[in-house]
């Protein structure tokens, strides 16, 4: 018998099929791997892009040359654009503004060829602040109400570009997703004067069975009604409503704690095409008692029918026990006690 | 300057890249048409599938033989199936239920080869019917509370069988899709006293820009805040919240409309994957004034990305009156004047 699950947070139903449960094997894909070639995002191209509006780099060397280890350029194509105006306008019964927004490429690392699982600790330390210092800047602007930060890894999951990259979408209004989790969020603390997400946490700990990954500070999960089979939840397990409010120390094991789960998702489902995106509170400030900051991964293993689209109802076919369990077993790289750190030579505001 | 622009139903905005348009030739792609080979599906085959639970088939030919213009089987793998139980029950903070559900296959037409341009008027108005007898018929149920119908066509759309297939899907909850768009179009009745498709229909005529095509019963439009370069929906001009209490004299006017749009649709982006989805009303009749069925017609393009999945946020390339104005410009077959029915022998129940 099948099991209908409901999101507790913004109560949507899922199908998740626990007969004939789909295995990681039964996605066989080719690995989703760099190829190389020419790339304008890679050491040396450096004015091949819009001027650097942030990097980390090697002590000595200078903005727009080679030596960084993150940097950060405006979108040379960007969906939105920083010209508009904030009021919004009426054509008959719709509404519309200008498309004002930033948008800004992340390029996580030099190398080209690197994969999330062969980023190093030190590699993660740096792009997770590099968020954080990002968020932290473009909010000052003050027209943004909300920041996005996602990456797409592999065509199937929207990417354009190979060399890794992140983006930075900040947007004039909060966006509908956003609006359902708050909404959700809000419902269960006015209720239960909890956050939602320090419950799930407090419960997926105790029940083990879709636990993929603990640390000291973060938790790597399988939400319990998950649209896709090893969509995988991280979060802080101290309660942080907005990411940019983290304190830095946290940022060491929360770099274990993404190195840990994409060697274990590529180990497990063969460097699959997906989706990390960051989950964060608007820029005011009104949801600090019951949201909880967390990044969604979400591999793209099959495609999605009519019926997802036209109903927003999901059919899984792997329930999120039997993907924590893949994942659990995988290996994840080396334990938390071995880990070694180097200092990072912070360029502006880190 | 991009335009962002909201869905007046559900609220959702969405990025329109007014600047640097797409161009239907911008999505280039190989037509997506069937290849053959054998199909469990295809007449001759018929005790390769589960008995036919309907079916509209020429005079004088038995059930589970070739004969038939319309099939309906239930699925051999059903996501969800009628014998579970109603009731909800808890896993800690976590609400879950049985599978319970009816998961059905259209056949559309013996001809494992035909496209949806292809079809004929004929065929369109046997299978709309025989949309609105499977939902009249499985209502009768009494357990379900909403029947999904949808047509996936083509592998990225998210299709397994090449034979032209439509799929119903009887749930025992509301799909969160339908919820908003419900929720939506009460608070729109609330204020107004009027049904927002019902404006929307108005509106769309009298600026003519994102309209596609009209006869005297149904509309075709680009919608104002479209998800998808070339999204398009379907509505009757009435005012009818529920497909299955569409009469019968609106189907041939109907066959007509979707005939035509789908002739455009295939001349203008050469045979693309789509999905084609039927948002009606819940089984319960609550919400006779406020809602209005439709078809949402989807063509896939281009890949979503994880901004779109992080923020429910779309970013859509091409403005809906481009999208108009090439499908209008397409050429869509006969004029209505010209169309010429034939009598449909109907089995049980049309």
């Amino acid at each position: 018998m099948p099991d209908l699950r409901q999101d507790p947070i913004i109560g949507r139903w899922v199908i998740i099929a626990t007969e004939r449960s789909k295995r990681p094997t039964d996605f066989t894909r080719k690995p989703d791997v760099p190829r190389g070639g020419f790339c304008p995002l890679c050491p040396g191209n450096e004015d091949k892009t819009p001027p650097e509006v942030f990097a980390i780099r090697d002590a000595g060397t200078r903005p727009d040359t080679p030596g960084w280890r993150v940097r950060v350029v405006p979108n040379k194509f960007p969906v939105l654009n920083s010209l508009g105006r904030l009021e919004t306008h009426t054509e008959g019964l719709y509404d519309k503004m200008d498309g004002l927004g930033s948008h800004e490429i992340i390029l996580e690392t030099p190398d080209h060829t690197a994969t999330m699982s062969r980023l190093s600790l030190q590699d993660y330390y740096t792009l997770l602040l590099c968020y954080r210092q990002r968020i932290l800047e473009v909010k000052k602007d003050g027209r943004y109400r909300y920041i996005s930060i996602f990456k797409n890894y592999g065509k199937t999951a929207g990417s354009a570009l190979e060399h890794p990259n992140s983006q930075l979408i900040a947007l004039p209004i909060v966006p509908k997703r956003t609006i359902e989790e708050l909404e959700g969020s809000h419902r269960y603390f006015d209720e239960k004067k909890r956050c939602v997400y320090c419950d799930i946490i407090q419960q997926e700990l105790q029940t083990q069975s879709r636990l993929v990954h603990e640390n000291d500070a973060f938790v790597a999960i399988e939400p319990f009604a998950p649209r896709f089979p090893f969509e995988t939840w991280v979060l802080p397990k101290q309660h942080i409503a907005a990411f940019e409010n983290t304190d830095e120390a946290l940022f060491r094991p929360m770099a274990e704690m993404f190195s840990t789960v994409f060697k274990k998702i590529d180990a497990t489902l063969n460097y699959p095409p997906f989706n990390f995106i960051l989950h964060t509170t608007p820029l005011d400030s009104r949801h600090e008692d019951c949201y909880h900051w967390h990044f969604e991964i979400t591999p793209w293993l099959s495609h999605l029918s009519g019926f997802e689209w036209g109903t927003g109802f999901y059919i899984n076919p792997t329930p999120p026990e039997d993907a924590a369990r893949f994942l659990r077993e995988a290996e994840g790289g080396r334990r938390q006690s071995q880990m070694h750190y180097f200092d990072v030579t912070h360029t502006p505001g880190i």
